[in-house]
């Protein structure tokens, strides 16, 4: 029995707000579709380089809203990416005003939250980098 | 700025149990960490035709447990995963006592969900099949 991955989905609440972030990320759109019928648009996000549908990330935007959104919960942990510079990401996320959760004090890992909550690890394609500030002396902020 | 996919981490109330769900979805074990610092396991599952880490699937298993497991929410939709034979694959988890909760009905798309209630989606691989019983006449079952 074969089997092979395909993609995450996630809900969002605010489409422009979700893909900002997600584009901020490095992702880029490769494919969306619009239902009337379902009154849904459907985004699949990739990295640049994986944009053969093995790695997709699908936002669901459903148009009558989601009042559950954003939560948080348990059962699902985060999605991971290897990211080039950790460090320059991490900062252009700062100064774009997003929290970073947990930072990279060891120039190997760390963790973001998407608009609606969902967890995001960052990984440092390679060897890691040295400790550097600000983010060797920063703390956590709430969970991931 | 480069990205590429990592995994996908779930979290998981009872390592066995999930398992045995996750390999006869036709995963197979990759790798595991067991940290007795922190106390937990992590397995990463991946289809068989892709072991290279790209498309893995972690497990968290925290070995002190975790009350809040299992939960739903709505930030999370679903994994996906293509699926030689959508009608025995089904056929199979349905013998286990494993819920069809979405059947496919248009042999091409069933969901299910893990012991965690993580949503799975199971898409059939090239063509639909043609409608078939019982799937053809079966209706839903909760949500997914």
């Amino acid at each position: 029995m074969k089997i092979s991955y395909r993609h995450l989905m996630v809900r969002v609440k605010d489409l422009d707000v979700s893909l900002a972030f997600y584009k901020r990320l490095g992702l880029i759109e490769r494919h969306r579709t619009e239902s009337e019928a379902g009154r849904y648009t459907n985004v699949f996000l990739c990295p640049p380089d994986q944009a053969d549908g093995h790695a997709d990330l699908e936002l669901t935007y459903n148009w009558d809203g989601d009042d559950a959104l954003p939560n948080d919960s348990r059962h699902f942990g985060h999605i991971a990416y290897r990211v080039e510079d950790i460090y320059a990401l991490c900062q252009e996320l700062m100064d774009a005003g997003i929290t970073i959760n947990r930072p990279p004090r060891d120039g190997h890992m760390a963790f973001v939250r998407s608009p609606d909550n969902i967890s995001i690890e960052l990984l440092q394609m390679g060897e890691s980098k040295p400790p550097q500030e600000p983010w060797a002396s920063m703390g956590n902020t709430g969970h991931w």
